[in-house]
């Protein structure tokens, strides 16, 4: 049997973990559905303090973002080697709207690739009030 | 500009699901910590219609699941190309309890790799009471 190598968590500063972030595309969002925890595959983008995602998440988010003001969602990235376990996540804990502003939409349907091309998604936007980031690296813990 | 390829989603039997899930070793656990949504990326394996996680989720995942008998959690496995957005995503909906019996512990801890090697991860199963796969193909929605 292969001993585990020592691996441990380093935490990362908020810069650096929006930085991450916005340097991939695919990222999760965490949010409740009839009182149960949900959790969808989207893309997104970073823009300073704002994580803007584009999707298609049927009625759920609707209904959640659409009857509340300052719904608190979760949203997670991460790139971690299935093998060697190494790698970073960053999640973010905020409040998310629903964009209802047509050119800001128009802009951001611009540069967001949305997953399915039915043109039935939103544009929402999540603001970064917490940043956990961390990173796995070699090393006691 | 390029135009976007058509792509649609195409919802996936139980059976099948659960086999994706299990092809793959790194997933997200989406459950609530002190009323807000939270999520961590963690291991796991599938036995039959049971998701059973090794992960240090610090007090977070414990106090949750310790203080509840039943507790309904997330867990949430994608394989998502970043490029071509063709891929699949599997969702969990089911209620989560940490294992307590020393043998049990034993043998998940031999077969599961922990994230971080310092012996402080518990072992959680999550009954998958609810499935939600859906493939993302090419074709027009």
């Amino acid at each position: 049997m292969k001993m585990a190598e020592a691996r441990r968590l380093e935490a990362l500063p908020r810069e650096e973990s929006l930085r991450l972030l916005g340097s991939v595309s695919l990222g999760r969002l965490v949010f409740t559905h009839l009182a149960l925890p949900a959790i969808r595959p989207v893309n997104h983008l970073v823009e300073g303090d704002q994580i803007i995602i584009r999707a298609y998440l049927g009625t759920a988010i609707n209904t959640a973002v659409g009857n509340h003001s300052g719904i608190v969602v979760a949203y997670e990235a991460d790139m971690i080697d299935p093998g060697s376990h190494l790698g970073w996540s960053v999640i973010i804990v905020g409040r998310a709207s629903r964009l209802s502003d047509a050119a800001a939409i128009a802009r951001y349907r611009q540069i967001l690739q949305p997953w399915v091309t039915d043109g039935m998604d939103d544009v929402i936007t999540i603001h970064a009030d917490m940043v956990d980031g961390f990173r796995l690296v070699h090393g006691a813990a």
